[in-house]
C-alpha cells in the first residue's frame, strides 16, 4: 500500500489534539494560515484536512468566523427505563432541569387517550427545559393523571425530578411502554428556547410510561436539539 | 360544562371526513369561502377550525395555494428485528427499494470498527432509496463484510432485499444490536433525493445488525424524511 497523502496526517494530528482536549468543544481552531505555517504545508492541504474533519462531524466551519470544535452529541439511552438524570451522568454530563410551567387543566384528546382517561379529565402538566453542562438539550412537556397523582405539582416544585415525584406519590418504579420518534424543523419559539440557529432540526419523542401494573402514569413529549443528542437503543435487550 | 364553540364542531366534521377518506392525503381542501358557505358560518370560524387541524398535523397550509391533507407518518417499528418490507406492509404502505449504488471498497474507520474488521478491510456498499407508496421516505447506505459475504452484490442486484441477500449467503436471521438516532437539517443533495423542501429535517439512524452468534453482518445508515416516518419502540419488549 502506498504512502498516505499529507493531508491525512494533518487531519489525524488535529483530530488527536481535539481528542486529547488541546481544543475543547466550542473552541475555535487556529486559522488556515496559522495551521499551514505550523505544519509547513500550503493552505490547500490544510483545507483538505479540515474538510475531512468537518465531514466527520468533529469540527464545523462558521462562515466568516472560523472553524470550531463540535460538541459530541450526548448519548441518551432509550431502554425499558428512561431516566434523564442517570442518562446524563452516564454520558459524563451535568444534568439540570428548569421548570417553565406547572399547571392543572383538562386533558386534550391525545393526552386522555394515552393516559387511558375519560376525555377532559384533569391532568397535571409539567413543562421545562433539560440541560447538559448548562446548555439546553430539550424542551419537555409531561402530563400526569391528576386524580390518581394529586401531589405531583407540589412534589415537582420541591424537586424537579419526575422519578422522585412519582416515587413520593407511591409509584416506586415506572417503565417505558411506547415511544414514537420523528424529526421536524425547529419553530422560532423552540429555536429560541433551545438556543438553536434558525432551521435547526428537532428530534421529537412522544412516550408513555406505565407503573408496575401497566397503568399509564406519564404521557411525555420532548423536543431535543437534534444535533446535541443521540437517542440510543441496545446493546442489551432492545 | 358549557356548549362547545362552533369552530370545534366544524373541525370535528372536517377531521371525520378526512379520516373517512373523503379527502385523501395530498388532497386540497375546499377554500375558506367554500367551507364557510357549506357550514353557514363566517370565514373566521372556518379559519379557527383549520388552524386547529394544522396544529394537530392533520392538514397544512401552503402559502397562497390552499390547505392540504397531510400524509400520516409511516410507523416504522424498531425492535429486535427491523425489516423494511414488513414494516411498510404492516403500515398499509407499498414498499419499494431503488438501488443507487452497489460497490466494493475499503471500509472507513467507523465502518471497520462497527463490523469488527481490520482497518481498510474490503466491504460491499449498498446505497439506495426506500419508498412507501412510490414516495421516497429514506436514503440508506448499508455496508457488509466482503470477505465473509462474497455474493452480496450479485444477490442484491437480483433482488434489492437485504434479508433475502443475507439469507442466500447463509445468514438465516439477523437482529438489531445497536441503533443511534439523531436529527439534522437536510443537505441540498438529500433534499433533492428525498423530494423534500429546503430546510426539512432528517431523522438519521446508524445501526449494527448481527447474526445468531452476535457477529456483525451489516452496518447501516439511514436518512429518513423526518415528517414522513415515525420510528416506534414498544409496546412489546422494549
Amino acid at each position: 500500500m502506498g504512502r498516505s497523502p499529507l493531508w491525512t496526517s494533518i487531519r489525524d494530528q488535529i483530530s488527536a489534539e481535539i481528542a486529547r482536549g488541546h481544543y475543547a468543544p466550542g473552541d475555535r481552531l487556529p486559522t488556515e494560515a496559522q495551521l499551514a505555517d505550523r505544519f509547513g504545508v500550503n493552505r490547500h492541504t490544510v483545507r483538505r484536512a479540515l474538510a475531512d474533519l468537518a465531514a466527520a462531524g468533529t469540527v464545523h466551519a462558521r462562515r466568516g468566523a472560523g472553524v470550531y470544535v463540535r460538541h459530541r452529541p450526548t448519548a441518551y439511552p432509550l431502554g425499558r427505563r428512561v431516566r434523564f438524570h442517570q442518562n446524563l451522568l452516564a454520558a459524563g454530563r451535568v444534568p439540570e432541569k428548569r421548570i417553565l410551567m406547572l399547571d392543572t387543566r383538562a386533558a386534550d384528546a391525545e393526552e386522555a387517550a394515552a393516559l387511558a382517561l375519560p376525555p377532559g379529565a384533569a391532568v397535571h402538566v409539567y413543562e421545562g427545559l433539560s440541560l447538559a453542562d448548562g446548555a439546553p438539550i430539550a424542551l419537555f412537556r409531561s402530563v400526569f393523571p391528576a386524580d390518581r397523582l394529586p401531589g405531583m405539582l407540589a412534589a415537582l416544585r420541591a424537586h424537579p425530578s419526575v422519578t422522585a415525584a412519582l416515587g413520593a406519590q407511591g409509584v416506586a418504579d415506572y417503565t417505558r411502554a411506547t415511544t414514537e420518534i420523528t424529526a421536524k424543523p425547529a419553530t422560532p419559539t423552540l429555536a429560541a428556547q433551545l438556543q438553536l440557529p434558525a432551521g435547526a432540526a428537532i428530534l421529537r419523542t412522544v412516550a408513555v410510561n406505565v407503573d408496575a401494573e401497566g397503568r399509564p402514569v406519564e404521557f411525555g413529549r420532548s423536543w431535543f436539539a437534534g444535533e446535541r443528542v443521540a437517542l440510543t437503543l441496545g446493546p442489551e435487550g432492545l
